[in-house]
């Protein structure tokens, strides 16, 4: 059977500051700017989950999208929805919380649970002009 | 000569939480839910400004949107951008920083600097599926 | 207070077909071309719900957004949604599924449950090149 | 029967210099700045053109929209696709063609076709940032 | 010269059934829920067709999207829009119409048609949520 | 560390005719159509920009996205923006503005410049249904 990737785009809302806390304000500030603020800001993200694998012949998926969905929004969605990335979600304990960082956390949340398809890209936009692009490497 | 409506749109991203410090914090949980986290959410807002007037005939403008955008950038963005909408924007000292209230906010900010042209509308999304628009009534 | 206006997005996919039963098939296929398929054929519908009201002072609302959702969900996305306008909707008896006379039975649906708000623009894309408006007129 | 406002949206590509020839060329420069490039840019515009009226029993469309289409494309969209908006489109001779002008240019191109519709309004984007609209005032 | 990728975005509307016919109506509605409506929902299919090749000296193109475009009307719009994916469309027979099928059927209609560039990508958006991609394995 | 991918969007406006010079206007006219207008037309590009590399512990940044954004500012969009591709622009002289070569000559202006990342990436959209992607090969 052909090998097809498909994709589910899922959304969350959250806060973060873009902070390395082994650095001093100063530092921080230098780096990061208004991305630094210590009010915190927040962005409307959006992620784009993809796994690939062959099309099931007694389904015509490669995996139900549907199953995907509530996978994502147990393991990753009601983590981080209306959330603050720098202070509630466990995975991201310990890094800096660009988009870049959670793609990776958001990532090793999902790649277990798509068998026998595999998880094979995420893409992460922050706003509509950044996003981030993770295929496990 | 004809009146038309010109419209520029502009982002600003920021933090905040759906609270009245006027309710108990069991009050605020029934009434906002996940929006009144103490430790903030926050969004990716898209500002829709629109001036209405007539065409001038020695431009062809109603308003230069360049001068619309230099004007909102100054009187709101660079107020709200990469902030916390709770507690540093001083145009939302009081009220709860609801979609509807921070749009009656902006309002105030821009009308009085359009003329000849008038503040006709403004159009608030707070995420791809809610937004807010106020005529000034 | 002020009178703002809130809008919510929703979608829901079904299938149709324009067709006028009183009218011959010769007919039907004159006026509506390929969308008179005897086979059907289908869209993604996106819903804009607009409601109008004062802001409330307790919570800075004109309506919860999420009661809004849930409403709209109730009343309309489960009698529409993965269904075919033509045989399947009780709101829809005996008129043509066009995007003009859906929107009209969405209003009936939604329009008496919004007090203290009013429903004051309903909007139906039928495709992205296509979209009806009604007012309640 | 209800009366609705039904849409269609269609694009075009031109050229143009927002340029007022009885102007100096300083005055012109410091009017418009890069948009008075003499050597021209140019846009994909985007079109939405919507009329309004009572829901025909025999169609239930208020017009059909495939023949607002086409009525489009004749009186508007062959004048101005691939075109150069200063000095190839007849209906904007004598006018700076500021996204103002064209809008009230279009609009006398199709309003005299679409009764017993109505023209109500024309939104016109010149970039993904700004648009007009007329309503025929 | 280089070797660029050029793609070109079209759209068709089409009723389907999620059903598989060697399967029971008990087995069909546990494994596809609503999207088994034996009635018949449907969508706004968006397909995205990639091809890749060298950029030609004489045209600057590595082919004519205007010639692609109607080669992709021809060979699949034609046969799809205004459809019933289950029943009406030749290369859709034998399987069960979901996104992966439908875009390994686009696949063969189009690859044979493209020389000297080769088709390398295939997307189709059956909602604004869900996509599938094929490569050609 | 991880090796991610970021992307940049960015916009620009600039006007063009697809012509090749050492053609005849008949071959010109026959290979270009409409594209090929002696007036000009024009588009409004977008421009996504994807660089490649590990992320930095010190930052969480594979490249400071504010530092793309201004090195593409810089070296592309202050070229091209309101501008004819055909007579202005430095880097397009000899070859013909269509999107295939537009990209490749955007690539050689910023592939230098962002090391310690890689180039890996360019999508440039002419119109919403049309974009090419350059990856340097």
């Amino acid at each position: 059977m052909p090998t097809v990737t498909v994709t589910r785009r899922l959304t969350f809302n959250a806060a973060h500051r873009v902070h390395n806390p082994s650095l001093s304000e100063a530092e921080n500030q230098a780096l990061f700017g208004k991305c630094n603020n210590p009010n915190w800001h927040g962005h409307n993200y959006v992620l784009e989950v993809s796994v690939k694998g062959e099309i099931s012949e007694r389904t015509g998926y490669v995996m139900d999208l549907g199953a995907l969905k509530r996978l994502v929004e147990t393991e990753v969605i009601q983590e981080v929805d209306h959330r603050n990335m720098n202070v509630e979600v466990a995975f991201m304990k310990g890094v800096i919380p660009t988009t870049e960082n959670i793609i990776v956390g958001i990532w090793k949340r999902i790649a277990p649970h798509v068998a026998p398809a595999r998880l094979v890209r995420l893409r992460l936009w922050e706003t509509e002009n950044n996003f981030a692009e993770y295929e496990g490497e």
